[in-house]
């Protein structure tokens, strides 16, 4: 038998205290269930006077005032999207109730005030993704300097909405003023070790709009398999072992396409990783050469190491691989691995090692990686991109570009003291040592999670301002279409508010609170998200 | 970034030997990569002979002289469903060819010996599930003397059957006898810390008849909720909080009986538990007076404890709640709890106090704990139906019926030594204590799970034949409709062969190999069964 209340090993009763934030709320704890924003918002002011939404009347509409209109395809998605959550599908409802009441919200409107409101641009680094939201009668308004802000606040907005006793649409006076704490907020998902059905990916990005993420770090190569095809050399991918299948198990370029677009549509960065010279075995298939010979005493073995860094043959491929991905992908950065080589393999093989006493390394292999990463990274910023690198790269100290970003991994040294060399070292910082979600435990473990802090380490004001975010990563090794969604959410929801919410939301009484209603809304959108513990969502998971 | 080759954790290169399995299939990796039969049967001979079989012409008939026929529904389902398996959708399949060459299988005869077939019975603990299978041309024939046996017989000739380099569907010339080592494999499901839809429910009883389980343990009901709907006493689950909700979180008695029957359509037992008298906070708001109410110094604290032992009231509740559930489910055994009992409430009753005295059991609990579970067993009894219960019972000493089955769950002191001390005593065993699938950790734990045996302590062969079996516990806290497959299955996979094939089929790298195989053909047949480790399979899930 199992012990419910002698191991539950924690959190059992919540003590859940929100006075500072809901204080109008007191002895209203049932609209408060029903609200549960998350991550939470940065302002946030709410009265008890409701008001209610019949689906019938209520719309999404363009302010007058909006520099968008009905041809922003980003936002008219969008409208549908949201309308669709709060009310379900559009079809269910007649439009028979034509009148509006007078405590009834008539609509939302959504106002951007920049010039460009960037329909048709895609989301960056710099991106402004603030927003205001007053509900008030008659009508709510979202401020947004563009869609990226007016986006994250529909997600708000369809969040505060909740049924009443009597099954109605109802939405409390409130007011919210809210931007993120970070600028880069990613997931990473690898589809190598495991091939990720378009579907599995396309309902993770729906998962990540949900909570405000804005980054899709896509390890999409590594050694087992190279799913990506390659217009430049569809050998990569096509060639017997290159991807585990040559058709269904391929991310086609209309694939990627379409991965990119339902991103965009949802404020989110997708940035591709190629990580070399390491984690390439399954590049060897398609590029004859590419690769290391290993060697046996004075043959060679048949296996083959990282990428040949000796050879310009390797430096005219990545030349024009990069070439291609650049063009590809949008966005402005190319995460470029650099992590974990394993020398041994180099160290065989007599025509890299002539080529280390030619050149002086002595026997110092991280300064033959340096050699080829330092070519790589020129290759890369002639494609006018910049790059993230995971942090070994910095460790061997390459030269690097001032706006590199340096991905922090590593539990040993802590990674603390790395976030604190990268920083003092003028460099962007992203972290995710603490948020390996592919690790798993027994028990609640989204409140270690929680707690970690990217910012918690020893250091001045700039050197703080210099960390943009982290990432949440679920490597492959166990995962694929029938366990990824529900092992990813609402674990990946605790790095969201971290990365979202003012550094002051720790309460973890709270946090319980709201995420427990937080994964029931995913559940109710389709999203395979699993119980935080013992207990119930009003609609469960229908799918298997 | 995450290392494949440094972190592995377990069995990255596994060195097969089937030597002494598989004789005639040196060379002939292909084939047998594609068989990969799953509990392994006790005795197995093939040939690299193979035979085509054509969906358009192949059948599985009833043998001439079986006992028997078209109106035996388990059987004529069972046709169906494994035609399904290994063909795909039966409608797809015109019956354009009919000629039979002369390297085709023809068709499976099933052959019922016995002159009971069981067609409308059920499965029970002496139900004999063995058969003899023979691939030969022109005919395979399956001979079992019941319909349990040929139901085993159908799932293992399903998984011969594999697709050639031309996607034609062979198998090769093989003979097969076979028999489990246990008669009672179980997976035990807990819907009470979460509600499982019905759809969860039966996908798994699928899931559990490709793995040869045959006892579906129902944890049914627990301190969290109620969701069984008692048509005696309605207000178990109807009553605020009994279920979660009174309507869609619970099982009606329709869905009782639908789960029942599928689960017999797949020689599958069903054992509800009825867990008394501690995890039974539920059943108190739905029959007053059930629960010991707990005193906070002189008074009631609000408070309840475990079912009340003193009063008559509580047993006469029970006599006629058993009698109900006696004869709702068919089995034979009931599933009666007696673990955990927390005593401090009792402790805290001055009424309790006072029968403590009368009754001369001193300040141990322990005997007035015995003292229920004496009156619960011997009404129990008065049904006719025989019981299992949890070790804590037998280590109590309560005085049992000789066919009681010990249920040993505990990890302290050692299992082994409880397994000893039940059998010594001369009881039925049934061992849980590794086979608790709800904790995870990182990594192929299922090596462990497998490596687990019921029969692995010190004792004589008697003892040893008083071990019926085990089950894997999946208990409630952490999963729900949107994780409890892929996080059941394949782990429960290694505890079905554990408990089905024989003692010595150890060999973890020859495991490995088949069970990659067979988590792909559950993928493929609907069942979202995680990955073991890093690969793919021909057909991923694509649900999500």
């Amino acid at each position: 038998m199992y012990c419910l209340l002698k191991c539950a090993p924690l959190i059992l009763a919540v003590a859940v205290c929100h006075g500072w934030l809901f204080g109008d709320f007191v002895g209203k704890q049932k609209e408060l269930d029903e609200i549960s924003l998350w991550p939470l918002p940065q302002k946030f002011q709410s009265s008890a006077v409701a008001f209610k939404l019949s689906p019938a009347s209520f719309q999404i509409v363009h302010a007058k005032q909006s520099s968008a209109g009905p041809s922003c395809s980003i936002l008219v998605n969008a409208f549908r999207r949201y309308f669709e959550y709060m009310f379900g599908d559009l079809k269910k409802h007649e439009k028979s109730r034509k009148k509006v009441y007078d405590s009834d919200l008539a609509e939302l409107q959504v106002w951007i005030t920049s010039a460009d409101p960037e329909c048709d641009g895609y989301p960056s680094l710099q991106t402004d993704e603030s927003y205001e939201l007053s509900v008030d009668e008659p009508s709510a308004v979202l401020k947004a300097a563009n869609v990226w802000g007016a986006l994250r606040g529909l997600e708000t907005f369809s969040q505060l909405v909740y049924r009443d006793d009597y099954g109605a649409n109802n939405i409390n006076k409130t007011d919210i003023s809210d931007f993120p704490r970070f600028a880069h907020r990613g997931i990473l998902l690898d589809s190598s070790r495991h091939f990720l059905p378009l579907k599995v990916i396309l309902a993770n990005l729906e998962a990540m709009a949900m909570n405000k993420f804005n980054v899709f770090h896509w390890h999409i190569v590594d050694d087992p398999s190279f799913p990506y095809m390659s217009r430049t050399f569809p050998d990569l991918s096509q060639k017997r072992k290159g991807a585990y299948h040559p058709f269904t198990h391929v991310y086609t370029p209309s694939d990627v396409k379409m991965v990119i677009e339902f991103a965009r549509m949802r404020g989110i960065r997708v940035i591709p990783e190629f990580d070399t010279p390491g984690h390439t075995q399954s590049w060897g298939n398609g590029i004859k050469g590419l690769l290391t010979p290993c060697y046996s005493g004075s043959s060679p073995s048949g296996t083959f190491g990282p990428v040949n860094p000796i050879l310009n043959s390797s430096y005219d491929f990545m030349t024009q691989f990069f070439k291609e991905i650049s063009t590809v992908f949008p966005d402005a950065y190319i995460h470029l691995g650099g992590d974990e080589v394993d020398f041994s393999c180099w160290k065989s093989n007599p025509d890299i090692q002539k080529f280390m006493v030619q050149q002086g390394f002595g026997t110092d292999y991280s300064k033959l990686e340096s050699f080829y990463i330092q070519r790589l990274l020129d290759i890369v910023a002639a494609t006018k991109k910049g790059y993230m690198v995971w942090q070994e790269v910095f460790d061997n100290g390459v030269k690097l570009k001032a706006d590199t970003q340096i991905h922090v991994w590593k539990e040993r040294p802590q990674y603390q003291d790395e976030m604190a060399k990268v920083t003092a070292a003028g460099f962007n910082a992203l972290l995710s040592t603490p948020w390996y979600l592919n690790r798993i435990s027994y028990g609640q473990d989204w409140v270690n999670i929680y707690k970690a802090d990217p910012q918690n380490f020893t250091g001045t004001d700039a050197q703080k301002k210099l960390v943009i975010g982290g990432e949440a990563c679920l490597w492959g090794e166990y995962v694929d279409a029938t366990n990824l969604t529900p092992r990813l959410w609402p674990r990946a929801s605790a790095v969201a508010e971290r990365l979202w919410s003012d550094k002051s939301v720790t309460d973890v009484g709270n946090a319980y609170k709201r995420l427990v209603q937080h994964r029931c809304r995913m559940v109710k959108r389709g999203i395979p998200a699993e119980p935080l513990f013992v207990g119930h969502c009003r609609q469960e998971y229908m799918g298997l």
